[in-house]
C-alpha cells in the first residue's frame, strides 16, 4: 500500500528510510496484528526459546534486535524469540514495519547488520509490534530509546534534558511487564536516572497492579560504534554494568553474558546503575575534551605556522599515555559526544541536588561546538568577502564512511555561511541515507566545477582520490579534514589557487614547512 | 676540606645532596683545574674521542653525561668525552664536584645512573668543570640547564618566565665555542626559544668574534622519567627534534643516533624547532589536562556516592582511545606538568605577538593545582575545625619511589592546613634526599602514633602494608592516594576511625558500595 493510498482510506502512514511509506496499522488491524504474535510468541515458549524484547528501534535497538536473535544456546539452536518495539507514530513506524518485514532499520557498512535481521526473519524467532502489550511476554526488556536532549544554542552551558519521553516509555513497560522479568536500560542517561527516575516509575506501577517484590532492574550502556565493526562493537566489545540490588546486577550478567563474547571482554560489574550511568557520559566526555583539546592547539599552531599534524603524530608514539591525542579536524559530530557531558551536569544538579561543577568538560563542548568557525576563519582569511561566494562544503556525515550525521558540525557551518551571505552546498557520498539536508546537495563533480570554494569537512576516501584537475573553478580550498596531499594542495597553490589547511600551519604559504623532505 | 675549612680560608663551599660541602675553586685554582681539563680532553682528542659538552647538572643533565659516556662506537670502545659543565656557585658547584669524582650529582632507584657515572670516570672519558672555556674543546654541546619559571599564586594564569639566565648560559656557549660545533637544546622552552632567542644570541656572538657561517643549532626534548627507567627513559625512548637548519637537523639526528637505540624507536624529524618546542609542551599539558579533568569528576562522584576508581577502571578497558584515563588523586607536582601549558602561552604571546589563548589547558592547570583542597574539603567534613590539630601528611615525593619533590601538592596542602589553624608534620621515605623542607618532617611510626588526623597524599608502598594497629590515636584517616585497601579502611572504620577517600564516594559511610563482592 501506498502512501496515498494509505492517505485516501484516511489512515497515516511512516516514510521509511527505504523511501517506502508504511501504513500505521488502525485499531482493529492492530489487535489482530497482536493476536498473531502474541500466539508465535507463546508457540515459540513452548519450544524453549526466552522472549527478549527491545525497546526502541534506533541505531542500538535495530541492531540489538539482530543480535540477540542471533544468540545462540550451546547446542547451536537460537536462544531467543525477539521482538523489537517502536510506537505506533509516522516518525517512528517504519522501523516496526521494516524489521518485521525481515530488513535492518539501520543501513550500515557491516554487512552482519542486515545478515542478523534477514535470518532472524528467515528463521523466525524475529518479530517487532508497535503494541505495548508485548512487554508481558518478555522475560527480558531491553531499552534502547533515545533520551531527547536539546544542545545549548550559543555560548550557554545548559541542554534541555526532556525526561518526559523516557519515563513514559518506562511506564509503558511496567503496566504490563512480568513482575519477575529483567528491565536493562541501554540508553545513555543522566547519572542516577535508572534509581531514581525508572526505579521509582516501575514501583509504581508494580504498587497500582498490587504485584509484590522489586523490579529486577539493571543499567549497561553500550559501546555501540557504526560502521564496519557495528555487530562487533556489541558482540565482542567490553561492558560495564550495574543493578539496584544483587539479584537484578546478577540477572543483568547472565543476559549480557547470553549474547557477548565474556571470555574475550569480560564485563565490569559496577557498584551502583549510577557508576554504570557516570561511565558512559565520563567516557564520552573523556573523548570530547581530547577533541577540544586539540582545537585550541590548532589555533596556536596556526599562529605559529606550525604543522600540528606532525607535532602530534610525534606525540603520539608514546603508548599508553599519549597514543589517543588527537589531530586537528573540522568539528565534532555524532549522537553522544556533543552532549553526554550535559546529561552528567544535569544529573548531578537536577537528580542529586548537588552543586559540583563540571567546568572542563562543559567549557570542552562549548569549543567542540564553535571549532567550525576556526575553519570560517580561514576561509575568510583566504577570500576575503563571502558574500555572494557558493561554497561547497564536502562531507556531513561525522566520521568519514559511515551513514551517520547526527549532530553533524557541517551543518552548523553552512549556517554560519549563510551568515556571511555565502551560498552553500554540501556534499556526501551518504547523502541519501542521512535524511533531510536543510542545504542543497549536489553531486561531486558538478559541485567542484561550480564552486567558489571548496572545503573539505569530512576525510571520506572518495575526496582523497581527488587530483588538481578536479577544482576547475575554485579559488580557495579549505582542507579541515587532511584529505588532500601535500603534493595536491602544491599543485593547486602553484596554479594560483589559494590553499589552506586546518592544522597545517604555513601550508601553502610562503614557509612550506610541512612540505620540506 | 669542611665546609668550616673553607670559610675559614676565606673561599665559598657548596653543599653536596650526600651532605658534604664543596669548597668552590678560587680563581687560581680554576686556573690549573682548567689546564689539567684542557690537557686530558686533548689527549682524549688525539685517542680518537668526540668532545661532548653538557650544559647544565640537573636531573637531565647529570644523567646524560653518564649516558653519553656509555655510548659506544662499533668497535664498542667509548665515543665520547664528556664534561659536564654546571656553575661556580654555592647552588650548583656540588655537581660538577661529585661528577667530577665519579658520583652521580642525581640519585635514583634506577642503579644505571650511578653505575654509567661511575664506569666512566673509571674509563677516564667523564670529566666536570665549571669553566666555560669547556664550551671550546667541544663538536657537540648539549643544553640541559632548567628555564626558571615562577607559576601563578592564585587563580591567575600567567606564570613569571625568566629567559635571562638561560639567555646568559646560550651567551656563554656562543663566546667559545668552535663555530662548527652542534649545540642541540634540550631544554624544555617557550615555543620559538631556538629560533627567536638562542640562534639570534649564537649569531651575535659569531658576528663579535668575526666568524663566518651559521651556527648548527637544533632543539630535541627530553622525555626523562625519574624512577626505576632512569637511564632506559633517555636510551630506548622516542626522540623528535628539528634544526634551524637541514644542516643543523642532520648533525642533530646523527648525534642522538649515536646514544639512544634508534633501530627500536625511531627518530622523528620535525618541521621546525618551534615544532619540537611545541610538541614538548603540549605533551605534557594534554598530560596535564587529562589529569584535571579525573579530579572533576572527582568532586562529582564524591557528590553521587560513586567510587570513580571502578568507573574509571570500566573506562580504560578502552585500549588505544580511553586507557590513558587517570585515576582520582591528591594533585600534581613534578617539573613539567604544573609548568609547561605557560611556557606555551608564553611564547605563543610574547614570541610571536599573536593572540590564541590555551584556555582549557589553563584552566586544567589552575585546576590542579587547587587539586588537594578536595582532600582538605574531606578533612574538614570528617574533622570539623581543624585548630590545634596534628595533622600528619604522608608522601611529599611527586610519584610513589621517586626522590623527586618538586612542585609537590603536599607542600600547598600544608599550607593550606597551617591557614586552618593545624599544626601539620610530613612524613617521606625519601625525605632525606628531598632537599629543604618548611614544615617538620617526622618518622612513619612516631608520626602515626602522634597525629590527630593522617592524610595519605602519595602511593609509597610502605604506606600499602600498614594494618589497622599502626593507627593508634588519628580519628581521621583521609585516602587521598589509593594507599588503604577496602578491608583495613572498614577495620577503621569499625573502631570508629573516620575514614574517607578521595574518589572512594561512600566509602566507609553508610553506603559502602565499593565494598560490595
Amino acid at each position: 500500500m501506498t502512501q496515498a493510498t494509505a492517505r485516501a482510506r484516511g489512515g497515516r502512514s511512516s516514510l521509511g528510510n527505504d523511501g517506502v511509506s508504511y501504513p500505521v496499522p488502525d485499531e482493529a488491524h492492530r489487535e489482530s496484528l497482536w493476536k498473531a504474535l502474541e500466539a508465535r510468541a507463546k508457540r515459540a515458549l513452548a519450544e524453549g526459546y526466552t522472549v527478549a524484547v527491545v525497546q526502541g528501534l534506533g541505531f542500538v535497538g535495530a541492531v540489538m534486535t539482530g543480535v540477540l536473535a542471533n544468540a545462540r544456546r550451546e547446542d547451536g539452536s537460537p536462544r531467543y524469540f525477539v521482538i523489537g518495539v517502536d510506537l505506533p507514530s509516522e516518525e517512528s513506524y517504519w522501523k516496526v514495519a521494516m524489521l518485521e518485514a525481515g530488513r535492518s532499520p539501520v543501513r550500515s557498512e557491516d554487512p552482519a547488520v542486515e545478515e542478523y535481521v534477514t535470518r532472524g526473519h528467515a528463521t523466525g524467532n524475529l518479530a517487532a509490534t508497535a503494541d505495548e502489550r508485548a512487554y508481558s511476554l518478555a522475560s527480558v526488556i531491553v531499552v534502547d530509546i533515545a533520551l531527547s536532549v536539546e544542545l545549548p544554542d550559543g555560548p550557554g552551558d545548559e541542554a534541555a534534558v526532556r525526561m518526559a519521553p523516557f519515563l513514559s516509555a518506562i511506564d509503558a513497560i511496567g503496566r504490563t511487564m512480568r513482575p519477575d522479568a529483567l528491565v536493562v536500560i541501554e540508553t545513555t542517561v543522566p547519572p542516577g536516572t535508572t534509581e531514581r527516575v525508572a526505579l521509582p516509575a516501575l514501583e509504581r506501577a508494580f504498587t497500582a497492579r498490587g504485584l509484590k517484590g522489586s523490579p529486577l532492574l539493571a543499567h549497561s550502556y553500550e559501546r555501540v560504534m557504526p560502521g564496519v565493526d557495528y555487530v562487533r562493537s556489541i558482540e565482542r566489545f567490553w561492558r560495564a554494568y550495574a543493578g539496584v540490588s544483587p539479584a537484578a546486577a546478577d540477572a543483568a550478567g547472565d543476559f549480557l553474558s547470553s549474547f557477548i563474547d565474556t571470555g574475550a571482554f569480560p564485563l565490569t560489574r559496577l557498584g551502583s546503575t549510577t557508576a554504570s550511568e557516570l561511565a558512559k557520559v565520563m567516557e564520552n566526555s573523556y573523548r570530547a575534551m581530547n577533541i577540544a583539546f586539540v582545537d585550541e592547539w590548532t589555533r596556536a599552531a596556526q599562529d605559529l605556522g606550525v604543522n600540528l599534524y606532525e607535532v602530534v603524530d610525534a606525540i603520539a608514539v608514546r603508548k599508553g599515555t599519549h597514543d589517543n591525542i588527537r589531530r586537528p579536524g573540522f568539528g565534532v559530530g555524532g549522537y553522544c559526544l556533543p552532549k553526554d557531558g550535559y546529561l552528567a551536569q544535569w544529573g548531578i544538579t537536577q537528580l542529586f541536588g548537588a552543586d559540583s561543577t563540571l567546568s572542563m568538560t562543559l567549557a570542552a563542548l562549548r569549543i567542540n561546538r564553535d571549532m567550525p568557525r576556526h575553519t570560517l576563519d580561514l576561509l575568510c582569511g583566504a577570500m576575503g568577502s563571502l558574500a555572494g561566494k557558493r561554497v561547497l562544503v564536502a562531507g556531513l556525515s561525522y566520521r568519514p564512511d559511515v551513514a551517520d550525521a547526527r549532530y553533524s558540525p557541517t551543518l552548523a557551518f553552512c549556517h554560519l555561511l549563510e551568515q556571511e551571505g555565502a551560498s552553500p552546498s554540501i556534499h556526501d557520498p551518504f547523502a541519501p541515507e542521512l535524511g533531510e539536508i536543510p542545504f542543497p546537495v549536489v553531486d561531486l563533480a558538478p559541485g567542484l566545477r561550480e564552486a567558489d570554494a571548496v572545503v573539505f569537512a569530512v576525510r571520506h576516501p572518495a575526496y582523497r582520490a581527488l587530483v588538481p584537475d578536479d577544482f576547475v573553478r575554485a579559488g580557495v580550498v579549505i582542507d579541515a579534514a587532511d584529505v588532500l596531499t601535500d603534493t595536491v594542495a602544491q599543485e593547486l597553490a602553484d596554479r594560483g589557487t589559494r590553499v589552506r589547511g586546518v592544522g597545517k600551519g604555513h601550508w601553502s604559504g610562503a614557509h612550506t614547512s610541512a612540505m620540506a623532505p
